[in-house]
């Protein structure tokens, strides 16, 4: 695969910063950038993360070899439909933490559902905007790649060079293991950390240490991005829940002093579960 | 006070430190370590965390103006016991993560229970033992200090000097009103860190990213001392149980796409009050 021309559709933190790490890659290839806001596309254009703004994503993808989706997925419904009769044979990816609903939207609108391969670079941080973008948030961290049965096993293909090109290691799973996953080790605990500060008295908060802080961090995300992937993903949200409570209970019962020895094991074992887990993710990045 | 030699009576990552910080203010102040493993108590003379070693904590105190228990609370009743007949009119004071028990047992087994003041310096780290301790572990930490109505207010007042001399910041509470606070801040945090690693599928930790090892890093601490401390603030530990699973209840409901508003509150909500922590406890180590 050869890219002439990559179409970036969202430039905030994701989008800006894979601009850029493209232009380091492959100083040659021309990337379109669309954002429904000029300020941010004068400053995407400035920082260099794109050559030209659009504010309209037909006209962003025209000839384009490669299209991006980097806005939040609540506007893929219209994006999508939009560049349905633009596109042409461009390969086509987004960046969205869930990937279900995104997957199968891409297939039903866009012309040639095979070309669509969904990914979910995890990469990011607290902070959002293109004022944060730099060529090597990917750089290190893990990719998820959920081709389908429908997916044209060449662009599935191509989409992994892509994100291996940035410097991401690359994983293939289905949109539904992806979607499970990810409620147990991103969505619910995001979820948590909100909660554990919202239902903290002010007085507790006022004696918090590293340690609550640690736990909070990614509470500190933007919310309407949240909102959106914990409804889209909330059947798995709601099973994560109910697991959860029930491990509440166990942990309820375990507090007696005449069961302190299993609480000690249960307790021992995730601190060794979650070391085994640094050496092996370790470079490991966003999520 | 003047410190003309002060005890520490249990010399692991926290005693060490506080003799490293000891012997770096007051250059003249005598330093008595006493541990039950020859081995660590070799350590921290070698590392000049203390100056003499003994095994037995009767010998450790005799003469002490100061007397610092930083075993684990387990053995605090024996050490207690051991050495009442010999602290004469030492000031006396602990660094456990829990301060009803310990408070009342001091005031129980010591001759003067005046001279007892209940401390938790919030400071500390994953890793434990001697060879880590450092003279700066406290600096810049928030100490929790608990007096009773039983306390010679003295007393109280020289173990703020004294954590102050240390780089430390203090805070009064009563043992309750502390137990209660850190069942919030800290301990409950703590055991939904072990939960969430425990709980999650092997599959879905192969993608776990920076933001789980944030959420779960507090979860790789020793599992028998936070055993002490999660069995010894039970009370406190089922009501913030309780607590969280009405609140997983309510995250549950707002998951609808219907309530997408009233969750993007409460999300941004809980970001808006984590951001305020950071400005507020900047600086704030440990817990």
């Amino acid at each position: 695969m050869q890219l002439r021309t990559v179409s970036i559709l969202g430039v905030g933190l994701l989008g800006g910063s894979i601009g850029l790490a493209i232009k380091q890659q492959i100083s040659s290839c021309r990337v379109n950038g669309y954002g429904h806001k000029r300020e941010t596309l004068n400053s995407a254009v400035r920082r260099g993360a794109i050559d030209q703004a659009f504010d309209d994503p037909a006209d962003a993808v025209g000839g384009a070899d490669l299209v991006i989706l980097c806005t939040p997925v609540g506007v893929f419904p219209d994006i999508l439909r939009g560049i349905a009769p633009a596109v042409g044979n461009a390969l086509l990816t987004d960046v969205g933490s869930t990937k279900r609903t995104v997957v199968a939207l891409a297939e039903k609108l866009l012309p040639s559902p095979g070309r669509f391969v969904g990914s979910h670079p995890m990469a990011g941080s607290e902070k959002r905007g293109i004022e944060f973008a730099r060529a090597d948030l990917c750089n290190g961290a893990t990719c998820i790649v959920t081709p389908t049965d429908r997916t044209d096993p060449q662009a599935a293909a191509d989409i992994e060079s892509f994100w291996k090109m940035l410097g991401m290691r690359t994983i293939r799973l289905s949109p539904a293991d992806h979607d499970a996953r990810m409620a147990q080790i991103s969505h619910l605990p995001h979820a948590l950390a909100a909660i554990l500060v919202a239902a903290a008295d002010n007085d507790a908060l006022q004696v918090a240490g590293k340690g609550f802080l640690d736990v909070t961090r990614i509470a500190a995300g933007d919310g309407a991005l949240w909102r959106d992937i914990l409804i889209d993903n909330r059947d798995n949200m709601r099973e994560c829940i109910s697991r959860l409570k029930s491990e509440l209970d166990k942990l309820g019962d375990l507090l007696e002093p005449s069961r302190g020895e299993e609480l000690r094991v249960v307790l021992d074992e995730a601190g060794r579960r979650r070391s085994r887990l640094i050496g092996e993710n370790e470079g490991g990045k966003g999520g």
